[in-house]
């Protein structure tokens, strides 16, 4: 299948490392937008703010809500074919995962993703923490990022205040949980938006 | 279409009337089911008490959320091809329209199905407010219903008490928001996951 809208600006992808939905969805949005020649924009954001200002509980914390997203959780994966562990310790910190994303794109987008699809691996395949430095620095270098240099953005007061600026600008567009895409300046929330997404791509919207 | 699976215990489709994804929903499932020869099973509830228990403010009222909501619904609402307009009063009263919908159930249930999804439209096309007796007793003549026995159901102790057992029987399934569905023991929450059900009809689940 080939789509009728090809060309045109990067599909913004907005995620929290902490997401489960965002890892799914981060198996996905790549081959959707290269169906109508679009390059996607993988942007790490951190929900808590967001989270606060709805006054909700995670997800998962909730009763009756949380049994039931774990099976949907669950039964998408399968259905996406992707493969998924829960992580043991949940939700998780994803700081340092954030910044190292940000430090990255500012030097090669293409890498930036590796290690992001990496990072969400480790976190949703092989129930790996992410949550501290160390843990983001060895799967980045594995990915082929220089460690030092990668321990020394993360120290940098310059990477810290990126992704604040990063996370105001997200709440600033919108973003009220993940995985959020922009795509043409039309807002998506949910890993299952992705069918909205690719008919949205083929057809113009509507 | 036909589907694999034909025949099968009735699709359970728990909805509060106050939720305009359920209004969407019930414009969708009757059809789905009918492919795999299913019926649907429409069943009421109130979903206050499970807002409660989650510390959930109504949707639309929530920062950044509500705002995004709206436009997916205005979205939702296209792509399915239902007309919608959003009620001038929201989130609005649902106890008498679930009364007499559980009161008809126990007497007819394709009329109950006909008669709440009068009052779905007239909540979510015709911006009717539904909330009171006699709006519910005025869309329910229209379909058919004598007022006069609608009028004294609504008044019956026994009748209330049926809504009651049936919201919290509905806690008891695991609803936790609406439009959700039990499809052969699997639960389905959210007008987007329609697709879903489909195809574990077609497939047998996965």
């Amino acid at each position: 299948m080939t789509g009728s809208d090809t060309g045109g600006d990067p599909i913004l992808f907005y995620f929290d490392f902490s997401s489960p939905f965002a890892y799914l969805a981060a198996h996905k949005i790549n081959d959707v937008a290269k169906l109508y020649g679009r390059e996607v924009d993988w942007r790490p954001t951190l929900l808590g703010a967001v989270f606060k200002m709805n006054g909700n509980k995670p997800l998962m914390d909730q009763p009756l809500k949380g049994a039931y997203a774990r099976r949907d959780l669950d039964r998408c994966a399968r259905m996406f074919g992707v493969p998924m562990q829960f992580p043991d310790s949940f939700p998780f910190l994803s700081v340092a995962a954030a910044r190292a994303v940000w430090w990255l794109k500012s030097k090669d987008e293409a890498l930036a993703q590796k290690v992001a699809l990496a990072l969400f691996n480790a976190a949703f395949q092989e129930k790996k923490a992410i949550n501290s430095a160390e843990a983001v620095i060895e799967i980045a270098a594995a990915n082929g990022v220089d460690p030092e240099e990668l321990k020394a953005a993360l120290n940098d007061p310059a990477v810290k205040e990126k992704l604040k600026t990063e996370v105001d600008a997200s709440i600033e567009a919108g973003v009220c949980g993940a995985p959020y895409f922009i795509v043409d300046g039309e807002p998506f929330w949910g890993a299952d938006r992705i069918d909205h997404i690719e008919r949205w791509l083929s057809t113009g919207g509507w």
